[in-house]
């Protein structure tokens, strides 16, 4: 089997080299490749096929909870941006501007969507006049650009796809709890449907959205012990509304200014999945999300039978609304042992002749190789608990790597001398001020990753100033 | 009802002025509304669930024939869509062209993509090694921007959402036979789901697409007699292949150029929508991509038991999957009729307490406003019949239509003399010659619309040169 062993020798491991690892996945499972556009990448059909499960099980989340999606332009003109001055400072740096239309120089520059909110309240100042309007829960799927220098496959590119929630509320009470709502979803999402493990908190001022009054995030870790943010929940007060003039009338005929929020989750998460799960064989993938979920290897597939009885099995699981691929290529069985795990797919059927014979099969999970021998009677409730176990299992590997990794710290020395050693998530007191925020970032070469609703108390006071402190903080290094 | 008066009111007749018509059926039935950015529109909440319901059916379809979905980059730069000589001709005049990155001057202009061929091409050359990586059959779901001088909601606009699919093919029979099937997805769709009738044919060489060997399309007829074209598929041969560079070794070990193919169906098929089944109460849409199939208005709502009874219907429906809205606000149901016609919902069904006592209720359809005294016993069924006689009237409505306003002609002053008395297909022999059709244009106003693969003998020769005739033309004004 020598395409197997070559196949297997081109994924660098990850203990050897992390950033390489996950190049070689992006490529070799053939999710992303790069474009002739710098910092813009080509999501290939394996890994938008991810996306669309990401999406439909998001979407029909969302509008579960009466949101409904819509379809804003592109372009922002620049006067628009500018209106609210905390965002047009947090995104002018980083926008691609449109200067001509054809042969022509246009009057004024529009630049292509970091993110909607300009022309979302746009919109909102014109449909928006009393309080009967309200609220109005508006999503978007779409791609936004964001001119950064550094990039790498769906971790930081310059274009990315996401959603994009945008809400406005009668009330500031309505708002915010619509915030944590969704930011509930989000981690409801990872931790049920991807099986990645995360922290709920709210983001420090200084890591908080452009305009934002508070950003909520999810924090998840990575399998080398860096953060990955993986979904941002902001409330925005009604700055927004005073800066765009959405003024409503409201219940006591007065004129007032709704509350807003945006949310989002991108095409990044595909990288959390890759960093969270997988390993030196290739990608492990939740199953939820997995465009094949079962491989069926026939093994001994030129034996009269063998190729019926696979696609008889095939089409059962299809029946029960799995997604299934039959390989029934001239690759040698080991070939397609190691092509399918490299693509993560969460299970692998094997039926021969002796099975057939002894109306069984043989099924080997991806994360652990663990195998079943499985009646066919039967065969779909069986595969339904094996991916069950499956889920719970990468998930408790991942929550097994967190516990292993995170650490408590009481001084800044502390904090360094356990970054010196290794990556991980660093529990530690915080006064609130933004010096001692910026000192452990420039001493320890940490960020805060969000204060967690979970709180703990860790004695000793701020871990910088030694200042009574006001909430526990987790720092790490961030993707 | 003053309200509802108000309502029908707004809407200017479509005898009096149908682009006025067209464009309050837009706003007032809240399907897409106009944006800061000049020639780009929003699609409001109820035209985007048109579309997605649209995507959903149409990517169903793609699905099913082997087609997977990918995400291409959103810029091209300038010297890749340089590549295909004719494609840029076609295409640079009407880019938008991004220049600066964040502060930064770029150092080749990129446009925003106006249609993604080039990067597909880009992208085929480096994973297109084997007559073993073929077909490549790809679509992508985005929006394309084309930077149009006058735009109209839907129909032109310098946004505009899409799916385009872009093939790989090992031989020109494959790819000629691919542009046919996809044309063919396309009519079964309009004809089928949005029960809009088309005409199936080839472009002449004046119109087809900026680089196509040959392109086909699928022409509809508006209500007022003009042309849409509605999707269109290409077939490029190996034109493309070459300029890019995308070869492979062929079964004989041969390196050959593969045949390629590119179709795609716009938002504009929205607008076909309107201006096909509209009227002057509103929009009329075709069952299956209505974002509310049926309109429960109870009546007298505030007895007891009718709100009752009114969920009780509404759940039914939903769980024979219909979609379904209760409305009981406190809104007059004469004003709930009016908006509901409005927006094209294609049943209405009253349930009052003599309807509850009588165990049956009202059914009134928005084509023709038909009532249907229906049992609750069976209604499921019932609604099903209904829908499908719905669907055939509308269909029948839009063949009357064209039918009425198809025309033959043996001359140009006989095209120029219906030209001037009404707006319509025009059947016409023609030789072949690009002057007799630009002749035609110029004389009569009318475009060839396409050569329809179900040909018509009339006799006298080419209409324009009488010299003999190679095909017959239908010619139209076009939207």
């Amino acid at each position: 089997m020598p395409e197997q062993k070559k196949m297997v020798e081109a994924i660098t491991s990850m203990d050897v080299d992390f950033a390489k690892w996950y190049t070689d996945i992006v490529k070799k499972a053939e999710l992303a490749d790069y474009s002739p556009v710098r910092g813009c990448m080509i999501v290939r059909p394996y890994g938008y096929a991810i996306w669309e499960n990401i999406q439909r099980i998001l979407d029909a989340e969302f509008k579960r909870l009466g949101h409904e999606n819509v379809g804003m332009p592109l372009l922002i003109p620049e006067s628009l941006l500018q209106k609210e001055k905390d965002h047009v400072e947090g995104f002018a740096p980083e926008v691609a501007w449109v200067t001509h239309g054809g042969s022509e120089m246009l009057s004024e520059r529009l630049c292509i969507r970091p993110t909607s909110e300009t022309l979302f309240c746009e919109h909102f100042s014109h449909i928006v006049k009393s309080y009967r309007d309200l609220p109005k829960l508006y999503n978007q799927w779409c791609s936004v650009m964001r001119w950064e220098k550094t990039t790498r496959p769906f971790l930081r590119t310059a274009e990315f796809w996401w959603q994009e929630g945008h809400t406005l509320h009668e009330t500031a009470g309505e708002a915010e709890a619509e915030t944590l709502r969704m930011l509930g979803v989000y981690a409801d999402f990872c931790e049920n449907t991807l099986a990645i493990p995360v922290l709920r908190g709210i983001k420090t001022d200084k890591e908080k959205f452009a305009g934002a009054v508070s950003t909520y995030a999810i924090e998840a870790m990575m399998h080398d012990g860096r953060a990955l943010q993986s979904g941002t929940s902001h409330y925005f007060g009604d700055g927004f509304a005073k800066a765009f003039d959405i003024a409503f009338q409201g219940r006591d005929n007065t004129q007032q200014y709704p509350h807003q929020t945006s949310w989002g989750m991108s095409t990044r998460i595909i990288g959390g999945i890759i960093m969270t799960h997988g390993d030196d064989n290739g990608l492990v993938l939740p199953p939820a999300v997995a465009p094949i979920q079962v491989a069926v290897i026939p093994v001994a597939q030129h034996k009269e039978g063998v190729l019926d009885a696979a696609n008889k099995v095939a089409d059962r699981l299809r029946a029960a609304s799995y997604r299934v691929k039959l390989d029934d290529s001239d690759n040698s069985a080991g070939w397609k042992y190691a092509e399918y795990e490299m693509k993560g797919v969460p299970l692998r059927l094997e039926l021969g002749p002796r099975d057939i014979a002894e109306n069984k099969c043989v099924i080997v999970r991806r994360d652990n190789r663990q195998k079943y021998f499985v009646s066919l009677n039967g065969l779909e409730a069986e595969i339904e608990k094996i991916l069950v176990e499956y889920r719970r299992s990468i998930y408790d590997k991942a929550i097994e790597n967190r516990k292993t990794r995170t650490f408590t710290a009481g001084s800044v020395d502390e904090m360094i001398k356990i970054s010196e050693k290794t990556t991980g998530f660093i529990k530690a007191m915080w006064c609130g001020k933004l010096e001692c925020e910026l000192l452990i970032k420039d001493k320890a070469g940490l960020t805060s990753r969000c204060i967690p609703f979970e709180q703990e108390e860790i004695s000793g006071g701020c871990v910088c100033c030694k200042e009574p402190a006001k909430s526990m903080v987790v720092w790490g290094k961030a993707y």
